[in-house]
């Protein structure tokens, strides 16, 4: 099955928190993003998104704003730049209420809890949800997150977070697929048994980062494991991605940059022993819909006025490490100062190697979508641009980010699905109850065999 | 205001698992706790919850099941006592979203996460249900609980743990009450300012057992801190308890246990310096209730029938430590065995210090509604024994615990709250929206000022 039989997958990209990828537009009179804190938002949001056939909701997260600009963070805390920031994971269940199908992907850091105690978070939610759940596994890589987290200082390198990530997974893994065989939970009123004790058995996981000797104590749910999502940027980080992720989630400000990394993460898919295709990439991009052409351009100017300098900048430094705050506006970026670990920059450099940048460039290209295109124009046009970028960079959908929350959503839906829908690139309605099985087809609830999670699988027979 | 004069305040007490006091009655045929995965299962709950007016649902939680009687979770699988277990916080939005005024309670342990992890967590939960949710604080007395989460042995003594969660609380008090000022969230669209910064400060928590020294990066939710509830039944817990406590939820199966367990609680809390009727105390009840007398006492007697020998004592050796799968079912148990920190033996000691316990006494009394009274009777009848518990305890309210869920609940909903509304003792309509406002009335959202959470309140001025 090649990439372009298959259908577009639509994501959109969230955050608990006022504002999102395009700084400064939580100005619009339009914009409703102030409104994260309550339940209604969420509810309407998810249903949007379930008319339009969205796959999911993918809700990103982190502890902390940026606080590279200006040094501070009073700049993030001014121009609401990841903060205030509420916790992602407990409006998933309230949103599974009000829909049947859309998906729910959601960022959780394998930093602050143990395997075990977010294993058992995870389950539950991918229970509550009827098997519609995505983790976005991911490291921590900025110091400044841990000071209130009594881990003032990293204690790993770069490669060891990830040695360290991939033994958080493999406990993950043994306690989802290995613990309970699937005809544990028999609820047997006559005999008095409700789980067979011989089908649930102790992981034994004794590593170098974790020791749990003992059984999972939470049912399977749905999916078991829920559907792995990353957004590694660092080749570390997606050679991460191309062997346990499902979904990866990749920015790019251009065409050539989405490709790369497409590329580069098919190759190591298939060095890990999957097909590429297995692993479906997603790409971020922004949009602002109108009826026409016309109508669209001056939308688009009008959010335009509501960009900020400083909100842009400060968004923009907290992603690459640099302090832009001292820069005069048209000076270049001195981009080799970004050294190795500041992996975000490389995505802006990679994207459009022959750009300089400045802050004001930076500003000018990234105050509306930060970390990916603006598709701008009438329904058709900006399904005719969706097209093109699905076909010319290999991606096997968006993520899609709000100029304007929930205006972004709500036009893509009115005025961009139905026209894909109707050249037949976007599905009309869904196929498959749970996460997993939108990405794989009907009745591919659980880790796909080729999956280094679906190793871990007991046999599922009682030893008598 | 005497306790007398105060409605009876109505929690129920569940848990996101198949059975739960009454160990065995999952068998039941009109029991559905196995469907704890579902979403529907508690959004039914919770309607059925706010039709009775009652206060608000009360989730329990622990990591493991009790490993105790047989030394082996064998007998808790096959049981189902508090194993499968799912994660409690997760439901708590969802059920928000069908209700207006439910409250919900809900235990997270000290032990697992730091203070700013879970803190930020219940934020987002007193948001998203707009200041609804309690909080039971709990800190980890089994030390097998702790060999899946990287804690081989508790590394702490049992007053060292109170110690302990004492800093946990100053810390979430600080990050809840100090850290943002009241106008610190202005959203001022024309200036460009969504949160002043100089209305947001670092706490500089620097203790024992945490480092805690930036600034919390949630927005205050309605009540800044949830409602405190806490359940330590040693000394020291309940002078935690006296302290931090505005609701605390006691066990015992014997009016002569209960008031003395109210009686300390308040003299505890005198001594902190607060009103002792600032302290809301209920108790676990369970309840069996039909039209009239004959069918209740039938309907009792059907349910005895499912009371499990094996299921109670699981039950009933993991709350107190003791092993007495060895021990002959009449022959008594020795009570000094039990030592002082295992205290949730006392509550039984201490509640009835005439019985002699057998093994066969204690599924005899306990294996229906495990560590209460059971109240068995008409509408009316059970209304009387409410009554006079209440009148007799000097408790403010009662712990619904099932007997069948959701039967149980329906039942005192349909046929007790009825009968004690017409008698005046519990309330027709909620007043307040808040939790706190249900303990404390109309308009306190917030700890009131005798509270050990005020005190680090800032003065809420800007500095200019």
């Amino acid at each position: 099955m090649s990439s372009s039989d298959r259908r577009i997958r639509l994501n959109a990209f969230a955050l608990a928190a006022p504002g999102h990828q395009s700084p400064g537009l939580w100005r619009h009179p339009d914009d409703q993003s102030h409104r994260y804190k309550e339940l209604g938002y969420w509810l309407e949001l998810a249903r949007t998104l379930e008319r339009g056939r969205f796959d999911g909701l993918f809700l990103a997260d982190g502890h902390t704003p940026p606080v590279v600009y200006q040094g501070s963070h009073d700049p993030a805390l001014t121009w609401a730049i990841q903060a205030p920031r509420n916790e992602p994971t407990a409006m998933i269940p309230a949103m599974a209420a009000v829909t049947e199908h859309l998906g729910f992907g959601v960022t959780v850091a394998v930093t602050w809890e143990q395997p075990y105690h977010l294993a058992r978070r995870l389950t539950t939610l991918d229970h509550l949800t009827g098997g519609r759940l995505a983790w976005n596994v991911v490291t921590t890589w900025r110091p400044d997150v841990g000071r209130n987290m009594g881990m003032p200082e990293l204690p790993l390198t770069h490669d060891q977070r990830y040695d360290r990530a991939e033994e958080y997974l493999e406990v993950c893994y043994k306690l989802w697929e290995y613990s309970w065989d699937d005809d544990a939970v028999v609820i047997d009123r006559a005999a008095g048994v409700y789980t067979d004790p011989r089908k649930v058995r102790e992981i034994g996981h004794d590593g170098t980062y974790f020791t749990v000797p003992g059984a999972f104590y939470a049912e399977p749910s749905p999916q078991r494991t829920p559907v792995i999502f990353q957004a590694g940027s660092s080749p570390r980080g997606r050679d991460f991605a191309a062997k346990h992720a499902e979904c990866v989630f990749i920015v790019s400000t251009s065409t050539a940059g989405a490709r790369y990394f497409v590329d580069d993460i098919r190759s190591r898919a298939a060095a890990h022993g999957r097909d590429p295709h297995e692993v479906n990439i997603i790409l971020a991009v922004s949009s602002v819909v109108a009826e026409d052409t016309r109508a669209a351009r001056e939308k688009y100017e009008e959010y335009l006025t509501y960009v900020s300098y400083d909100a842009t900048l400060t968004h923009f430094c907290g992603l690459t490490g640099l302090d832009l705050s001292k820069l005069p506006p048209d000076e270049p970026l001195e981009i080799k100062q970004a050294g190795t670990t500041k992996s975000p920059l490389e995505i802006f450099v990679k994207a459009d190697p022959g750009r300089v940048w400045t802050p004001n460039e930076v500003v000018r290209h990234l105050g509306i979508g930060m970390m990916g295109p603006v598709l701008v124009g009438s329904g058709a046009e900006v399904a005719d641009q969706v097209e093109e970028l699905v076909d010319e960079t290999g991606i096997d959908g968006l993520n899609l980010m709000c100029a304007v929350n929930p205006g972004t959503y709500v036009d893509f839906v009115d005025l961009v699905v139905p026209e894909l829908q109707r050249r037949g690139r976007v599905w009309t309605d869904y196929v498959g109850d749970t996460a997993r099985e939108k990405l794989y087809g009907p009745g591919r609830k659980l880790l796909l065999d080729s999956h280094p999670g679906a190793g871990y699988r007991s046999s599922r027979t009682v030893s008598t």
